[in-house]
């Protein structure tokens, strides 16, 4: 967990947990096609390394809010799916998004005045 | 910017605005204490260095999130302080927190049970 300057901001502990660089990509690729093998996975989060991947599953499998389930078939088949800790958050990604679709292009038209 | 898999998560950029490190616990310091100078806030930010105290609010500044006032007095004297876009994130922050406070709890308890 990185210092955040923890005793002045109390929503530092949740965007650990749910910001850490990746983490919202695969949750939503989690969220928007369901039940999934880490292929199906790793292909539709652009740019992430099966290295990576692993790392931030593991993360989120301990953090409870995706889980992996293990078929002992031949050959083994491991499937990863949100939890319904990992749903709850839907309202609040719903709300980011929205202060993004809203807000973005204030944002980018203050960077341009900055900048100009 | 970092690459976080822009095609595969649509609130990549709302994240990368407003939740670099220390970002939230700089709007945080100007949210509760409103407007301040720069030693001030660093007295509010545990552990954060002049140097990327500045660098943040630069960024932020340039997001149009805080605004820095000059007033040409001797000394010199430079204030920072919320703006009204930055104000519009206090819902999204209160959700976050009322997240954090129903489930921070579940995580934790899920990361026991991962870890034993």
């Amino acid at each position: 967990m990185e210092i955040r300057g923890l005793e002045a901001c109390p929503i530092a502990d949740v965007i650990d947990v749910l910001f850490s660089r990746w983490t919202t990509p695969i949750l939503w690729g989690l969220h928007e096609r369901g039940r999934q093998r880490f292929g199906d996975l790793e292909r539709h989060v652009p740019g992430i390394s099966p290295k990576v991947l692993t790392q931030r599953l593991r993360q989120l499998e301990r953090d409870g809010l995706v889980a992996r389930t293990y078929h002992a078939e031949v050959p083994p088949r491991v499937e990863y799916e949100i939890t319904p800790l990992g749903a709850s958050l839907e309202p609040l990604f719903g709300s980011l998004s929205a202060w993004g679709a809203t807000n973005m292009p204030s944002i980018e038209k203050a960077r341009r005045a900055y900048d100009g």
